[in-house]
């Protein structure tokens, strides 16, 4: 299997998109890494690892794609930058997939431009595997793909993640919910209402319901449905809460030596609380619906992450998403 | 001043509504206070509290709105209802604000079928008022009393929420943010690029710009605004990871003598950190767009919460909020 990395796109690259690209190649075998990107700056960092190089290669590239620019028009004009030939090469069959940092617009636009959107799909999504507290993850979709959706999109969206938590993370029966302010049906914005009605009548689907997102932690469902705009904003202020609870507890275990002593004594335990939301563990957020492999890793991803983010490419791959897809299309 | 309370309204009612108002009559002078509900039970629990009992009356009712009830129906067909004879009590000026921890959605719409909808306001909003990590508190509007939003709801949510900031909170210039998935300019559904443009032209609102909810408890502005959708969503998503973060907290600190030591030594300031995010301290939401003062305690308000919601009470009508509304319109 091949899995190609943008090696210029997130905050620490090209150092963790190669150190990740390493730490891979001696954790999982039958994969091979191309890196796109500066070959001079990649090579230098590369000395830096002990593996076997004949697995990793690198295709030089002179353009990097901001988080400034805009979208489609940075996909369409930079040409040479480490994300197009990244997608090129997946477009050619030369890579089955690609995992990038880089900005998730120019990421999604890419994906539609250049690799094209899986007939039949009226949108793809970004579904973000998020950690739960009873040590799970949960499949949020959408969470940013598409600001303005229809109950089309959001019926595609199910379906697509339910095939997702079926094939790559090997639920059986994923109990799929819908993200809404109160848990009785009828409840819900006119998308959701409508899309509620839709849901329960999918036989394929293990549809459970509404779900408020005061259980989204909890582990109750594996799949929650909503559009993109709702999905990233459940998204950000989940983060964004557990950030700010971390910053002031982190503050509270420095503000007395006694706490400080305490703080030390339950520091292994601490450590597995903040470990359990680590969004490095779980890797990256696949975008399904295009045709060919797509993992987005977190702009801020360590090495780890990117290693993580590989090991969920080669899942995705292997769990053959896009052709079940296809399959699921062609029999409807 | 008179405050009604609604007596049979929440988890803990009516015991929580008369130790609140027991609290609130010891602690806050020229308030008097109406307790609508079952007269039999609230004597029984007012036999426990010590305080000037001329101060606090009850108007028997014989009906109670439950959560599980339609909203419109039970406003229309409940007319003995605890919380409909508190409605009719503000409406004839015999009290001056009304403060439930019912049924969320009756509540509204008694106010809008009752009290009325204030002219010139297109729709009223619940404004909830979430503590920051920065010691104060950052205002959500709307958060659930519509699902489905208009840019003009939108700007009358800004306007009226920027006058609750001024005269209640006495906050002097108000920073008012909409809720977006980006913080430039152009990010949004069509709603919030649609409502963007408007509030960057209103000259009376401090308005800063788009705002990720990754900051909601940082501080970083007064005023969040968003249809009530994404609002509940922020609110709860919020809420759900606070709970949960801090129940696996909670565990991990029993999970080994050490911890548990180490959690005794810190319990001081851990208290602190939970306090912080204390909604029994915030009081409830008012309901803006209404005329008459209406405050929504949280359904599982304990004593002290209704104190405050009291507390929140008078400083609404002291505020005059609806007047400044009024004078808003009229001068528009």
């Amino acid at each position: 299997m091949k899995i190609v990395l943008d090696g210029m796109g997130g905050d620490n690259a090209p150092r963790s998109i190669v150190e990740g690209a390493f730490m891979a190649i001696n954790e999982y075998k039958d994969i091979e890494i191309i890196i796109t990107g500066d070959k001079e700056k990649i090579e230098k960092e590369l000395d830096d690892f002990k593996c076997d190089k004949s697995k990793i290669s690198i295709v030089h590239t002179s353009q990097v794609i901001e988080n400034e620019d805009k979208p489609v028009t940075a996909i369409r004009s930079k040409k040479d930058s480490s994300m197009v030939v990244a997608l090129n090469l997946v477009k050619n069959k030369e890579a089955d997939v690609i995992i990038s940092a880089g900005s998730t617009g120019a990421l999604l636009s890419g994906g539609i431009f250049i690799l094209k959107r899986i007939k039949g799909i009226s949108r793809p999504c970004i579904c973000t595997c998020m950690p739960t507290i009873t040590g799970g993850v949960t499949l949020l979709s959408d969470t940013g793909a598409n600001v303005d959706c229809s109950v089309e999109n959001l019926k595609d969206f199910a379906v697509m993640t339910d095939i997702y938590a079926r094939n790559v993370l090997k639920i059986e029966n994923p109990r799929v919910a819908l993200a809404n302010n109160g848990t009785e049906e009828g409840k819900g914005n006119s998308l959701v209402k409508d899309t509620y009605e839709e849901l329960k009548n999918m036989p394929a689907l293990n549809f459970i319901g509404n779900m408020e997102p005061r259980e989204v932690l909890n582990g109750v469902c594996d799949i929650i449905i909503c559009d993109g705009f709702v999905g990233n904003m459940i998204l950000k202020t989940l983060e964004g809460t557990a950030i700010s609870l971390f910053k002031v507890l982190k503050e509270a275990m420095m503000s007395s030596t006694k706490s400080k002593i305490g703080a030390l004594m339950m520091k292994k335990d601490l450590y597995k609380v903040k470990s359990l939301l680590d969004y490095k563990e779980v890797g990256g957020s696949p975008f399904l619906g295009i045709e060919g492999g797509m993992i987005k890793a977190h702009g801020s991803s360590d090495a780890r992450a990117i290693k993580n983010a590989i090991r969920q490419g080669i899942a995705l791959q292997k769990g053959q998403v896009v052709e079940n897809i296809k399959a699921y299309i062609e029999n409807k």
